[in-house]
C-alpha cells in the first residue's frame, strides 16, 4: 500500500481527502497531523469516519511525514511554507491545497497575502496540479501547487476558448457562487446557518485571492488576459458555479470546440447542446461539467462550469494529481457518481 | 376603505399581496378571483392569513371587479389581457403584475411569449410600473404594467449610470440569481425541494422572456443598450441578487452618482461605500439596496441590487403603484423592517 | 411615545424585538445597549433595520434606562439579574426575555444554570409572563420573567389538557424542534451553516434547561406533572415544533376542549380537525397553531404546536406582554400575517 | 459479473440504486425499464450518472428480468404485485423495495393500502429483509420484502430493548422525521421547495402506513408491542431521524445492551454514551447510528437512531440483502464514508 501523510487534516478539505482516499484501493493513510486535535481519533472529529479510520491525529513532525509517498497540505495558507523546505530536501513528494506555492511572482503572492512568503526559491519548482492543463508535468513534479476552486472552475471554462483564439481576453467577466464549505470550518458569525442560509451575496469584489491566480493562468494563454472576477456566496454547503462571460473574436463552433478539447478528460463532461451545469450534478464527485454558447448570437459568450469545490476543487483534484504523480489510473478511487438527488 | 379587487390569489404574488395589503390602514379586500379554488376560503389555502381574512376566492367578474377602486391581476401571462377592455371600458383603475402589458412592441410580446395578444389596443396606455423612473404618470394612469423581478433588479442597478451616460451601454452583463418563489407555485419536478435545492444553476441562457422588458426600458435612457441576461435559481425561496457589469465610459464619482440618483427614494438604499447587498436584508420587504464600485479601477464598473422577488419584485411594487394612484403616502404599509434572521 | 429601553440588544432576541417595536405605533427605542457594540449604529449591524432607526448602542446605565416606561432585556443568563435590582427599586418596569427570573426554586435554578443567582429576592415578585396563563397578573406586574420557547410551545399544547384533567401527568412526552436561532448569534462551530444545515439531531436530551421551567409550570396544574422533554436542532433559521403525547385518563371531545380554551385568545389558533400545524405558518408572527388527536383511539393524545422561536418564543411574547402592562390592545404592533412561502 | 435488472428506476430509490451499483465491482445493471421514459438515456433523466451509465430504460418486459441473476423493484406500491408471479415462478431472485410484500396479513395491507392485493399467495414465502434480523432466511429467499425507512430506523432502535425484555412495549412513542426524498419523485405542490423547505411539520398523524409493518416486526418480539408513531417533514433532502420513547422495566445497562446486540454488525454504529447521532453522519451511506440513554433516570429510555432514507431506508439496504443472498461480503460496494460535511 501507498503510504500518505496529511498535515493538517482538521478542515472540510482534509475530511473530504479522508473521505477519497477510504475509497481508494492502493493507498493508506498513515500519519495525519494536527496541532489543535492531537491526540484526538479523527472519527472522533469526524463521525461519518467512525469505521473507516483509526487514526488520531498527530502533532506535525518532519521525520513521520518523510516515511510517506505522497504528503498532503490541507491547511491555511502560510503554513505549508513554513514546513516545505526540509520536506522537499528530504525527497518528499507534496502536494499542497494551499494557495503557498501556487503564484509564482512572488511580490504579488505577498502582495494578496500580507504577508513575507517564508520559502520563495521553492515557487519556481511547483507544478500549477491543473490535469487538463499540466498532465505531464505534474507525472514527474516534487511539488503540486494544487489549484484553488475558483480558478479550477474558471479556467476550465475558458482553456477551449484561449487556445482557440476565439475570445478577447482583456475583458473576461466571471461571476461565480460557491457553497459555504469554501469559507472553511471557522467559527465565523458570518457564517452560521442563522446568518448565511436564507441569503445570497457577492463578497470580495473588491478584489479576491484566487484574482491573480486565474490570471496567471489565463496569460500563460493569452498574455492580454485580463478579468472582472465577482464571487458570490450560496446558502448551501458544497457546489461552485461559474458564468464566464466573454467577447467573441471570430465565428467558431462552439460546441465542438469544447467537445473537442475535453474529449479524453475523465474529469470534464461537456454537456449537450442546450443543457446547462446543475451543482447537484457534481456533488461529491471529482467531475467538471461545462456547457458553452452565444445566447441569440450577439457576439458574447457564455460559458457555465459546475464543480464541486471540495472535490474537483480541492482535495478530489488533489487525488487526481496524485494518482498521476505515482503512475495510478487517473480516476482510481475518484469513479463515483455524484450524490443525487 | 378603499376596495381592492385581485384577479387570481392562488399563486405566490396573490399571497403576498395579501399580506401586504393586511397591513395597509387604508384597504380592505373586497374581491378575490380563482377558478380553480371558487368558493374556497383564502385562509384555507394559505394558513398565514386564518384570523387576517374571511374571504372566500369567487369566480371571476367583471360587475364584482369594477365595483372596486383597483383592480389587481396575479394572474399568468395571457390572463390580464383576456379581461381587460371591459375593466378598462368601465373605468377600472388596474395593476397587472403579470406580463401582458410591459412590451410596447406588440410582435416582440408575441415571440417571446408565443401567442397572440388578445389585447393590443391597450398596451400603449399601459404605464410601465417602475415609480423610480415614471412616478408621475403613475400617479394618474388607469393600467400599470406593473414591472417584472428581475427588470425591477437590473434596471434600478443601471439607471444611475445611463442616465448620468457613464458606460457604454451597448455591452452589459446581468448575472442575476432569483428565490425559487419566481417559479410559481406550480406542481413542477424540477421545481421539487428534492431537486432544487442544495443545487445552483444558470436557466433561460438562450433567451429569458425579461430580456425584451429590460432592452426595452434600457433603451428609453441609451438606444444602443443591450444586454446580456443570465439568470441562475437559488436553492431558497424568496430572495433576488443582480451582479451588472458594465465598461465605463468616463470617470465619475459613481457612489455620490448612485446616491444623489436614490436620495429621494424611499425604496432604493444605496450602501455605503465597501458595504455589498444580501439578499435577507430585504426579505419580506419592500426595498431595493444596492452597491456599486469599480474593481481595481480597471474601467469595469459592477453594480450588485438586492430585491425581494415577491415584494419590490412583484406585489410589493404593485402596493407602491396603488399608493401612488390614489394619493396615499407611498409606504403605507409598506414601511416594514425586512425579516433577519 | 411610550418609551423603551433594551439592554442588549445585539443578539436575535434583540433585531427581532427592534423589528417587532418599529411596526408599533405607540412606542419609540430610546435606548438600547451593548458594551461590546458601544457607538456602532443599530442600522450598521442589521442591514434590515436602515432607515427605521437612526439610534447606535450605548454602554449599559442604569440612569438612562430609568427614563423609559418599559425596559426590555434581551441577554444572556446572568446579565439580568446583576443589573436588576436597580431598576426595579427606581421603579422600571421590566421584561426580561433570559432565564434569569423565570424558575422559582432558586436551588433549582442554580442547579441547571450553573452559577449562583445574584438576585433571588426578585424571583418571587416576577410573574411568568404566558399571557394566555396569568394574563391579570402581567398586567400589573412590575417585573415579566418572559418564557422560554420550548416551555411556550409545550405549555399551550398541555394547558387545555391539565385543566381538564384529561391525562395522567405523570408520563408526557416531549419531541420538540428548533430552528437555529434559538442557539443565537455566537461563533459556533457546531452552527455552522456547513455544520448544522442538511442535517437533524437531538440534543440536550440527558437535560435541557427549559425542562425544569417546564415541570414549575405544569406543575402549578397538576403537581404528579413530569416530562421527558428531548430537543431537537432542525436546519433552519427560524420556528418550533412540539409533538406532544400523553395518556388520557378520561374520554374527552379533545376539538372542543381546545377550541373552547383558546376561543379568547389572540395568538393561540386551534386548527380544524385533520389538520396539522407547520412551521412556516407562524414565521415572522406572534401565533402559535395547535392541533390535537387521538390517533387510531389508542388512548394516546397527540398535541401539535408550532411557534416563531423568535417571535412567540421570544420578543413577540415580549411586546405581547408590554402591550398588557400599559393597557394597550394586546396585539398593537403584532397583528401581522406570518411570512409565506 | 452478476447481472441485475431494476424495474421502475425513475424515481429516487432507482437512482440511489444505479449509484450504489455503479461502485460495486460484482455487478452490472443488464436491464432497467420505466413504461415513462422507455427509450430515454439513464443519464439522460440522472445527469450524476454520465460516463457511467450507456443504458437506455426500457419496457417491461418478464422476458428480459428472468435473464438476471437479481431483479431490484424501485417501484410504488401496486406494481411488483402485479409481475411477481411469472418471474418467481421463472425463477427470479427479487428484491422489492416497495410495500407489496411486507405485511403478512392480507387484509391489513388491503385496508392500510386501499386496494386489493393482486398476488396475496406469495406474501407468505417474502422474506423481511432487514439482514440484523433475519440474516440467514435472506441468504437463500427467492423474493425479499426490503423495510421500509421509518420501520428500519425504528425498529433498529427497538431490537436490543424488546430482545432484553426491558421495556413495557404496549406504549411505545416514536417520533421520527424525514428528508423530502422520502415522498418521492412525484410533481406534488406540497413538495415544493417554495412550500416545503423553511418549513417543519408532521403529517400522516391519524395513521402512517409504515405503522402495521413496524407494528407486525416489533410484536414478533413482544406480543403486546404497540406504537403511538408520528412522522414530520424535514426541510432537506435526505436524511431519517428517530426518537424512540418508552418505560423501562427492568433496570439494564442500557449501552452495554446495545453494543453487544450490534457488536458483529457492520451497518449499525451504537455511538459512545452521551453522543447524539446527527443525520449527516450518515448522509449517502448504508449505516445506521443509535444512542440510547435514561434522562435523569427517570424510568424512560430513550433511543435516537439515524440512517439515509434513501440508502439503508431503501437502496443501501436492497443492496446489503442482494450481497447476502449471492454469498458476497455483505458491505461489497456499500463500505462508503458517509459524506460530511
Amino acid at each position: 500500500m501507498i503510504k500518505v501523510g496529511i498535515v493538517g487534516g482538521t478542515g472540510y478539505t482534509g475530511v473530504e481527502l479522508l473521505r477519497f482516499l477510504a475509497q481508494h484501493p492502493q493507498v493508506e493513510v498513515s500519519v495525519i497531523t494536527s496541532r489543535g486535535e492531537a491526540g484526538r481519533a479523527v472519527a472522533d472529529l469526524y463521525p461519518n469516519l467512525r469505521g473507516h479510520y483509526d487514526l488520531a491525529f498527530s502533532e506535525p513532525d518532519v521525520g513521520s511525514l518523510l516515511k510517506c509517498d505522497i504528503v498532503f497540505f490541507a491547511t491555511p495558507h502560510g503554513v505549508a511554507q513554513s514546513m516545505m523546505k526540509p520536506l522537499i530536501e528530504g525527497g518528499a513528494r507534496v502536494i499542497d491545497l494551499s494557495a503557498d506555492f501556487r503564484i509564482r511572482d512572488i511580490e504579488t503572492w505577498e502582495h494578496w497575502y500580507g504577508q513575507k512568503h517564508a520559502c520563495p526559491d521553492l515557487v519556481e519548482q511547483a507544478v500549477y496540479g491543473l490535469p487538463e492543463l499540466n498532465r505531464e508535468q505534474i507525472k514527474s513534479a516534487q511539488l503540486i501547487a494544487c489549484p484553488g476552486c475558483y480558478p479550477t472552475s474558471i479556467i476550465l471554462a475558458l482553456l477551449p476558448l484561449l487556445e482557440a483564439g476565439a475570445i478577447d481576453a482583456s475583458s473576461i467577466i466571471a461571476s461565480s457562487a460557491s457553497g459555504i464549505s469554501g469559507a472553511g470550518r471557522q467559527a465565523k458569525i458570518d457564517n452560521l446557518l442563522a446568518e448565511a442560509s436564507d441569503s445570497f451575496k457577492a463578497y470580495g469584489v473588491a478584489g479576491h485571492r484566487h484574482l491573480p491566480e486565474i490570471e496567471q493562468c489565463l496569460q500563460g494563454m493569452d498574455q492580454n488576459a485580463r478579468l472582472t472576477f465577482v464571487p458570490h456566496l450560496l446558502p448551501m454547503i458544497r457546489g461552485m458555479h461559474s458564468s464566464v462571460y466573454a467577447k467573441l473574436t471570430t465565428k467558431v463552433d462552439l460546441q465542438s470546440v469544447f467537445e473537442a478539447r475535453y474529449k479524453q478528460e475523465a474529469f470534464v463532461d461537456v454537456l449537450p447542446a442546450g443543457v446547462f451545469p446543475q451543482t447537484r450534478s457534481v456533488k461529491a464527485s471529482n467531475m467538471c461539467r461545462i456547457s458553452v454558447l452565444e445566447p441569440l448570437e450577439r457576439g458574447t459568450v457564455v460559458v457555465m462550469s459546475v464543480i464541486d469545490n471540495l472535490a474537483k476543487g480541492a482535495s478530489g483534484q488533489g487525488v487526481q494529481n496524485m494518482n498521476l504523480m505515482l503512475g495510478l489510473d487517473e480516476n482510481t478511487g475518484l469513479n463515483l457518481p455524484a450524490l443525487l438527488p
